[in-house]
């Protein structure tokens, strides 16, 4: 697709609700005068509202996502990552394809779209331990953990770890969390029926908000039968309390509660994507400020729109977020539309026309076949409001294919079981994780998985022979290291190893770490001497097992 | 769900078609006498003859899976792994859970039904650059992966590697080599038509049979007829030729011929599960021998079917493998309700039967709305066949539920465009990769990725500085590395490297090896000289970036 030399290329980088009616209003307006690109990491748009039906199984991951080749197929797609912007010779640098080679494009025209990051740094161990809601793999990941959670709960013997698993926490009580909390207590109370080790009363869920109510942008009265709502189904609405720290067990609340969970989804933290925040615009609250035409000032043909941007909606606008647009699917797609026909106007020296739009209103499903509306100003709550919620989003998604599938799928899910299949994918090879002060990192008869290194905290290991009486003590600080047993002839665990007081452990995965200590001489070096030395032949079990060690290896031609 | 004290517990390892039609046929047989429990790794039953159609998109990852406990809602299934059995205590160990310690179940009667693992150890790397066909994760991974190779070779600019991308092969051309093939290649063909920079002539499909010819288990004249189809949609079935060994890159046969491709798919090499194989039991061509009512002579109360057992079929058996049960799910199926059968009149005192069943006959698909049927003896090609076999396995299908949305998604997909979203997970952290002699491992301008170890074989890097004139050279052989770069502030590769022999490198992701790289000091200090003492003062751009280095942590808290 050689770009035609009297045609201006207009580069819209994000396939979100901006970045995608963008192109798609760019396409019709500007035939025949535009060249379009659109430029994306996945290859697909995904249509973020209905999340939450991916995450509770309501839907197939597939139909929450469409095509973007063919949403827009009369223009350029490509899949690529992103890596810069030069300005002043107006080039997108992007990675792409097989060879990960750096590709310069240029742009006469650039639309960035890239909508926001996740940001939850402030909260010690959120952002290792939290679930977040942003893109299709999180809810997959979500649904997938869920499941999880049901299988090892109803399989477990200890009470403790029971708690944890069927304590499923929400932080944060916008749409995201209000949708995500309501459609997996949906799933879990279907899914109840086939875990016969399961009590549905052992099972809690949580929906925290530091705000003090659910649904900020609704009306309190829709907010209020929500709440009633979500509280009816069991779930367990805290408001005015915020999160304050998370371990992979538990989530401590500011008012110092502690609440037992493995599952933990954030939908707080929105911060400006990595790529925006490294630009050097002008950023405020995290968005770039453009002028009422969408354009970004001082920057020569470039534009913003969507989550990223921060467009105001009056003349002279101030710190009030009333003076700007929301960040909200509905006036991203206008947004979209508008700044089409302002580059239009533009390229046809005419004049581009300021964004004003007014919210039509806002929907919120609450699962079990309920919703609250609010739309023209008409408050709506109840079944009524949830079929006008399925009928908004079914009408909303872009593409026949994608209607047609998610129609379908919830007509046959209304009669059929939920579905409890867990697809499990490999958990990543390395980890940071939290630990709170008298936490057991592992224990005697658990089956060894990985290594651990200290990154923050102290750690005591304890060893008790039951045949012999000895009894061997250790203490571990940062740098020093734990769970070598991996690289050595054993399945079980011997030791029982608690966290003195609060800390971070990097973890790394069995298999990686003994494949790296065993290619890499350094470390094969070291490990040796040390197993040798720290364990000598007070544990024979501890002994290497040389030919083991290379088995792996050996099965190498 | 204690074990009442008079009834018999039945334990059935494995949820394949043999696993699950002995469960389902003991709980109807057996009810009120016995306790039957089905231990399975993942808590769904893979329907296997439709991972093909999983593989091309034709149906939902979810719909060629059924939940065990909607299956078997009357037993108990626990979803955990085997780690070994004791058949004299008549216990198997199984790890499961969130805490992963082992836990002992006791049995009266043992049945099973592990099915058969994948050994491609004997064709040099095969295991480490072939996708096999197994389970869902598998067919899921080829999906995503064709579709990758599309969008990649949609931008490249290099001819060998696009090349590489369009060149599809799969190795084995059985049921599942021949659906898997055809199949891919109808994904392909439709998703074309979105990729504008890839003309059809570019993309080849290869189908490599060992063989003298394909669908070996088919009757002459039909394998016949399916190889023209094959050839007809493009296609190149090679018989009578070996698979030799594979890289990323190729794959090489044992004509000496190599065939560009980076998606080698393999569905030879069937070997015995990895448990069955160290149970000490008595095996023979990798499977378990039993007797003719599928009990394990000599240990008491044990029975095998399915793949992983070698039941008899006639009294005095030989060397034939007629003389054998096949491995199809057909007669895992019958074998399945037969041993619960027996296991249900050997407890009341009554006599088994030996198993005894005649194939129906076999189906195969050919994509393109055609297929190959040999049933009770009729030989059937062409759009008959085809609706013979989505008929077959529509009724075959266990579940209403299963049924409904298979048939559903089959009437949607007939009207609807190929689902082309490639739904990205992340690569393992950590794997070998073979090279050629004159591959290139990597070159400059390529955006750093990882760490790589000398596993076998040697290596060259060249750095030629294009400005100073300067040039640097370095070979590298087993136990040394390169590619530490990626420890130190660079975004891009300045050196090449190529492979001086075949050989085998350890690659370790980025993030995971920075990760250890900071927070290990045997492996921080080790860098830290070697990175000054190669690069010193020669190469600036090599010098540690020490507050970069910390950068990760120091997000920590």
């Amino acid at each position: 697709m050689a770009q035609s030399a009297n045609k201006k290329k207009v580069l819209v980088i994000g396939g979100g609700f901006g970045g995608v009616f963008a192109a798609k209003a760019l396409e019709r307006q500007g035939r025949g005068k535009l060249d379009v690109e659109l430029v994306n990491a996945n290859n697909y748009f995904v249509f973020q509202p209905l999340l939450p039906e991916v995450a509770a199984a309501s839907i197939h991951s597939a139909d929450a996502v469409v095509p973007l080749r063919q949403l827009l197929r009369r223009l350029q797609v490509r899949q690529a990552e992103v890596m810069g912007i030069d300005f002043t010779k107006k080039t997108v640098t992007v990675v792409q394809g097989a060879r990960r080679v750096p590709v310069d494009l240029p742009y006469d025209e650039l639309v960035i779209a890239l909508g926001t990051g996740v940001d939850l740094k402030r909260f010690p161990g959120l952002p290792e331990h939290a679930l977040t809601m942003k893109d299709l793999a999180d809810a997959h990941r979500l649904r997938t953990h869920v499941i999880g959670c049901l299988e090892a709960a109803d399989v477990t013997r200890d009470a403790d770890v029971k708690k944890q698993l069927l304590g499923f926490v929400t932080v944060g009580a916008g749409f995201s969390g209000v949708e995500t909390v309501a459609e997996t207590r949906e799933l879990v109370s279907h899914a109840l029926k086939y875990y016969p080790n399961i009590h549905p009363d052992e099972v809690r869920f949580y929906l925290i908000e530091y705000a003090d109510r659910i649904l900020p942008t609704f009306p309190a009265e829709l907010a209020e039968y929500a709440t009633e709502r979500l509280e009816k189904s069991g779930i367990e609405v805290i408001t005015g309390i915020g999160t304050k720290s998370a371990t992979g067990t538990a989530v401590e609340l500011t008012d110092g509660r502690e609440i037992p969970t493995s599952t933990i989804v954030a939908t707080i933290g929105n911060g400006p994507h990595s790529l925006v925040e490294a630009l050097g615009l002008d950023l405020h609250w995290g968005r770039i400020k453009t002028d009422r035409f969408m354009q970004v000032p001082g920057f020569d043909g470039v534009w913003a729109l969507g989550d990223a941007a921060l467009i105001p909606l009056v003349d002279e606008p101030g710190e009030d977020p009333a003076h700007y647009a929301p960040q909200t699917a509905q006036f991203a797609v206008r947004e979209g539309r508008q700044l089409a026909g302002n580059i239009v106007a533009r390229i046809g020296g005419k004049d581009p026309k300021p964004f004003a739009y007014t919210s039509r209103g806002s929907l919120a499903s609450l699962g079990m076949s309920k919703a609250v509306a609010d739309v023209y100003g008409i408050k709506l709550s109840g079944t009524l409001a949830w079929l006008l919620w399925r009928g908004f989003y079914l009408s909303f998604l872009p593409g026949f294919a994608a209607k047609l599938r998610v129609g379908v799928t919830w007509l046959l899910n209304s009669v059929m079981p939920p579905n409890i299949v867990q697809i499990q994918s490999a958990p990543p090879s390395s980890r940071y994780i939290h630990y709170r002060k008298g936490d057991k990192v592992f224990e005697p008869g658990m089956l060894i998985d990985g290594f651990y290194t200290v990154i923050k905290g102290s750690y005591r290991l304890t060893i008790d022979n039951p045949e012999t009486g000895e009894h061997f003590e250790k203490a571990f600080g940062p740098g020093e290291h734990f769970g070598e047993r991996v690289l050595v002839r054993s399945a079980l665990r011997t030791g029982l190893v608690v966290a003195l007081e609060d800390g971070i452990l990097l973890f790394i995965a069995q298999k990686d770490f003994t494949r790296f200590a065993r290619a890499f001489p350094v470390l094969e070096e070291y490990f040796k001497e040390y197993i040798e030395r720290t364990f000598g032949g007070a544990d024979k079990a501890f002994a290497p097992g040389s030919t083991d060690r290379k088995s792996e290896l050996e099965t190498l031609p």
